[in-house]
């Protein structure tokens, strides 16, 4: 149960949202443009940044969810999701996205544990100044978005189904106002 | 020196968000509601939050320009921003702030670090759920702002009479785009 009534039934981050719609705003842009953006870095390989530091920060509802929508832009390939999300440094990925994701895993801990040689590394891979900023940026943002959900203990669904739902309307529509609506089963 | 090349010379947190002005909009807008919102924690309170949080995340830069911008809201009582940074529980600020801040700090931790007992403490204090909801997001997003300015190492000016100008210019104007201009001496 949530440890405020949020006067909705809405899951996680929705129903903090829409009980505090004025902070929504920014936070569903702010989303939209570091989850969205294609120029650099990739739809999947952002949304699989956001899973793996979701992970990290062991908050469910978020590297569920956002694994959901990664596997809907890797065309249903939840084994390679599921194996960023719990030991990337074997997956099949990119080198550069790699150590972007060690980075953000970096980030995860504090903003001081980045090490320079890590950034080298990553631009020596191919990372540009935009692409190591965009993962910086990124997994600082779930650091909020985790702690916002586990911090007022938003409700969690426990059905896997409702999140595949939900990334494939991600997916499609991003991180707008239709996060207050429900999506139909597939 | 920033891990990658701003191309600009702003200091902390302005540098990256003149080199990214598509975040940087979300970002200013969210820290401009949840630190200027007068309707339950005041001003005062709510860059008390953001500076303590700060100081647990170790980030100098925030914890300084947040910490002097409290200053201007609490009539220039450096010591009482102080002592709130670095041992809240013996500053004298009320029992309700104490024990929001007491969340917020768990926050800092992470998001189930907060206990459902600190919650209702907080609520016998007085404090309302948009209070609580406002505390933990106001937390949650120091730990994005503070990974954000020390992941990518933005410069971080030691003159202190910087930040000072600076607080006045944010308590004064709040956190719109005059940031990117250059506060003139007292």
């Amino acid at each position: 149960m949530p440890h405020i009534n949020l006067e909705n039934d809405f899951p996680g981050i929705r129903g903090l949202m829409a009980f505090r719609p004025e902070t929504a705003g920014p936070l569903g842009e702010l989303a939209n443009i570091l989850l969205r953006d294609t120029e650099g870095l990739s739809r999947a390989e952002r949304e699989l940044i956001a899973t793996h530091v979701s992970y990290l920060n062991d908050c469910f509802y978020c590297h569920t969810s956002h694994g959901a929508t990664a596997c809907e832009y890797l065309d249903g390939n939840s084994a390679l999701v599921d194996q960023v999300r719990k030991d990337y440094q074997h997956a099949p990925i990119s080198e550069k996205l790699k150590a972007l994701i060690g980075i953000a895993a970096s980030v995860q801990k504090s903003g001081k544990s980045v090490r320079p040689e890590q950034v080298e590394a990553a631009r020596a891979l191919g990372a540009t100044d935009k692409e190591i900023h965009d993962t910086v940026l990124i997994a600082a943002s779930f650091c909020l978005f985790n702690r916002y959900v586990d911090g007022l203990a938003a409700t969690t669904p426990t059905d896997l189904s409702s999140y595949a739902a939900r990334g494939r309307q991600i997916a499609e529509k991003g991180y707008g106002t239709h996060i207050f609506t429900v999506p139909q089963p597939a």
